[in-house]
């Protein structure tokens, strides 16, 4: 993995591709590779859909390796749907192959000059781009269909729907899993329109015949690597939660809290939470597909399990299980609560390729709007279909809450820098509203997962109702989770990491292990800072201020219940948080 | 003229009318009123559509007096379509009469809870605000025929048409002209959605029984106002030129010097262009509706008279004449060379009240988009259509031409602070170039027409293609051009006060006559200075730095012909324009 794989779609005479040593980016991976190549190579003023901005994707540190929950695919540019730098990372087999194939990123550039679409293909053996206008607007499962039936089944797919050869803002990148299904998304920020720009509708991965990455000290890394395991299996949330009722988990948590975001953050409990919640979910799944459906990994060396399959009534496949933030965008913030309709839009967004939490919360906004009632699911349903083929709703839509926000004259549209709010009321959980107002990436629950705190007692505990401790509080973690996103390792490791101080040396101990360094915890701080100072420089350069980073007025003004609390932290508070 | 009217929409009980003194506000008129009520007023990040945005109507400091020129009324808000401060100014009849009646400004604030609609009545008996939910998408000319036959020929009409309704940010408010039709607009930045998010549908203004206001000194002021009147009767371009062809003068002078935009901003000059000259369209009026067709005022005290009135084939009207960047928006940005076409596309956008540069524009991206083919002028009518029935492309379009550019992935989007260019390019004119990139406003020509020194030589002589004067160019019109838009005087007056001393020292005279005051030139300076100051003061707490001072890249890297040219001057540089 000591390679960068470029790709040029502009150059004269075709797609040219070229390898180059890492060079001056080596010791980076994942996050922390994608955002110093796209700080440093695209302009920041340039438009995201032109040739000069560059798709780079990227395997963390640790990804094709034996480590346990290696699997991150990161995957940066500058975004159209915020305007500024963005990193979207996605699970699935993609990182640990790509890995193993030797490319620390791999960087698509330029744009043809005609519409033509591409595929490319990489193995052992080497990298081809194929011109394949064939196809054109196919959705993701049957195109990996097609890709399985030229290359066989030993294959890992990156790829676009629809939605990213339209260049839809809230286009997704899908990765395939374990069974090669387009489940798992680099989803937030439009990087499926970048990719679609640069017309390159599928990468097809295979590395049969490619070795798994050695590390420097094998005694230590696999030491480290069984202790790491043990450290997410002891955790309750790794150990129990997640791997029974998968992300899921959080809808009656976070009712109970008063802080689901119900009806366009209108509520913060949803009265139909009982019928799409975790519980009830893993229940059906088990009901329709047998006991175990519930729990499985997207990758292969996940141990957490929080991943699982989707059986409509009749037991055929329907969707993977949603997942926390996608049953909550297209159910409570609508007003839906049932789960076949829910998982069915699942399966529409992975399908059309696009981001379930953007696309849930401008449905909503366009339910605000008075497009259609709160709560009509096949109505969202058909909304979702004018996405995937693109009508001039579909159109709108597929742009995003904000835009669609614009187009209708909506007053209360939840995002920050352009982006949708995930599933938490930043109102009642203040910590992840410190989040969602000053992550560089616009508003990202995993960007500073302050849930943590607030109200899953992991990590402490910071009461979420008040202002007090919040700004500490995502500072610290949004710098934990810039190096966490580095390292290729899945975010859901944090849990075990807050609460259990040897899972955290496990993990030093399995970068120590495999690079040969004395990696220490400042290290690793170090490291999320630098991450983070380069992406908020970027965007500085890109013409954000101080202003962008708030949330908007209404979450001031008006309180939401059960609490009725207003977001209470200072904007002047809020400018302190990269203060470090 | 010493009185603040307010109306709050969102009062309990229903619509509350207040007066109060001028107060702090004392001394302003216009823009310089407009920008300081709403840079103190309206909290910088409020959605420009809600409660907390206020639309401030004020006539300029000689508006209402016999001073020639006098009528424009400034309309200022946060803009849905820019995100920050606007002031859009018109002609028509409003300035003169709402001055008359005793208004310095009028406020519309707060916000209804319901869909209601209403209309304004004011007249020197008091303010009425009637609820009116018959006027519902009515048109602007069936809207003032409806005013007409209920409150007789002698008003004066502010209204907005469907776009306003529908709160579009490409609407506008439009202002009755002298033969009482809706064709003078405050056409840029949304100022209609906002009217629209109030819920005011019209405005009706009768000043029977209003006194004309009266000077201090009324010799100094009568014979400045005679001196006035002369010099621009004998200046060329305000004596001649305006009067004989009207705006649309500037096609065949554009096109010759290669700063003429063609399809999207793709050539600098279009062959169509003898088609819709300012030549040719003089000669089709005079020809279908009588010598002398082209040559009226915009309201009463009008000396300039570029207005006219434009007759179909069979010698009805079609519309009023044209202004040459509507002849270029509709015209030669879209390849379209039929002076019927574009007569009946600015029909429809004063008749839904919309903005004709934005909506030109909007149309050439959306052929850039493929959703027509340049120079297909039935189906821009169809577009148009579509936009004031309100159907989801026709919502799109309404937003304008950067979200037009958005949801149809397009690259190449003519925007400045999201609001349009108009009809000069700046890579053939850099002095605009400067303005379009720096003005508070947005991409506006009006802000500081370096076309003058450019183009005209009027005020010396600067070349175009080069980069060197344009800073200083642009930084002393831009000043020149607050003071003016403060004093309700038409912009094109700044002619004969460039090239004539003695018609600066008429103004200066007129403004001190007027007041009893002894303004000087450099107290026009400081007060041109303090309006810019007061409005970048306000974008910036709405979230803009000097990186939104920028054209889109595309001028930079795209040479445009004739003359092969980008646009040259240095981002430092831009960053020095307010540096005084």
């Amino acid at each position: 993995m000591d390679k960068i794989l470029r790709i040029d779609m502009g150059a004269e005479g075709g797609p040219k591709v070229t390898e180059e040593p890492l060079g001056d980016y080596t010791g980076l991976g994942g996050r922390a590779l994608t955002s110093a190549m796209v700080a440093r190579e695209v302009p920041p003023l340039c438009h995201p859909l032109g040739a000069d901005n560059k798709l780079v994707l990227a395997p963390g540190m640790l990804s094709g390796t034996t480590a346990a929950m290696s699997g991150r695919l990161s995957v940066g540019a500058k975004s159209p749907l915020t305007g500024g730098i963005k990193e979207a990372n996605a699970g699935g087999q993609a990182a640990q192959v790509l890995a193993r194939l030797g490319y620390a990123a791999m960087v698509l550039e330029g744009k043809p000059q005609k519409d033509d679409l591409y595929r490319v293909h990489i193995n052992p053996g080497g990298v081809k781009v194929i011109l394949d206008n064939s196809l054109k607007l196919l959705p993701n499962y049957e195109l990996v269909e097609r890709m399985k039936y030229q290359y066989g089944r030993k294959i890992t797919c990156i790829s676009i729907g629809p939605a990213g050869e339209m260049k839809m803002s809230a286009a997704t990148i899908a990765i395939t899993d374990m069974e090669l299904r387009p489940t798992r998304h680099a989803g937030r920020g439009g990087m499926g329109a970048v990719m679609g720009a640069k017309r390159i509708k599928a990468i097809v991965l295979d590395d049969a015949g490619a070795k798994m990455r050695s590390p420097q000290d094998p005694e230590k890394f696999n030491a480290a690597n069984k202790k790491f395991v043990e450290g997410l299996r002891n955790h309750p949330v790794t150990g129990q939660g997640l791997p029974t009722y998968g992300t899921n988990v959080l809808t009656n948590i976070l009712c109970e809290a008063g802080g689901y975001p119900a009806y366009n953050f209108k509520e913060g409990r949803f009265e139909g939470a009982h019928k799409i919640s975790g519980e009830t979910q893993a229940e059906t799944e088990n009901l329709r597909g047998g006991p175990g459906s519930a729990t499985h990994g997207c990758h292969r060396g996940c141990v957490i399990r929080c991943s699982g399959t989707y059986f409509d009534k009749d037991g055929n496949f329907l969707s993977k299980q949603p997942e926390y933030e996608t049953v909550w965008a297209h159910g409570g913030h609508c007003g839906i609560s049932d789960l076949d309709a829910i998982a069915m839009l699942d399966f529409l967004d992975d399908n059309y390729g696009l981001d379930s939490i953007e696309m849930g919360v401008t449905i909503g906004v366009a339910m605000e709007a008075g497009l259609l009632k709160f709560g009509d699911a096949e109505g969202a349903i058909n909304l979702m279909k004018e996405v995937g083929q693109g009508t001039h709703l579909g159109r709108i839509l597929g742009a995003g809450a904000a835009v669609t926000g614009k187009v209708f004259g909506v007053e209360r549209v939840p995002v920050v820098k352009g982006q949708a709010l995930p599933a938490y009321d930043p109102r009642a959980v203040q910590g992840i509203g410190v989040t969602y107002a000053t992550s560089p990436m616009g508003a990202d629950h995993t960007a500073g997962y302050a849930v943590t705190a607030n109200i899953l007692r992991v990590g402490g505990f910071i009461d979420p109702l008040k202002p007090e401790g919040q700004i500490q509080l995502s500072r610290d973690l949004q710098i934990a989770t810039a190096a966490i996103d580095s390292t290729g390792m899945c975010l859901f490791i944090a849990f075990a990491l807050l609460d259990q101080p040897e899972t955290f040396q496990a993990l030093l101990d399995l970068l120590n292990g495999f690079y040969g360094t004395n990696l220490t915890g400042d290290d690793v701080v170090a490291l999320g800072k630098r991450v983070l100072s380069t992406e908020r420089d970027f965007n500085v350069r890109a013409g954000f201020s101080a202003q962008q980073d708030r949330l908007p007025e209404f979450f001031k003004n008006e309180p939401v219940g059960p609490h009725n609390v207003t977001f209470d932290v200072k904007d002047e508070d809020l400018d302190r948080v990269f203060d470090w």
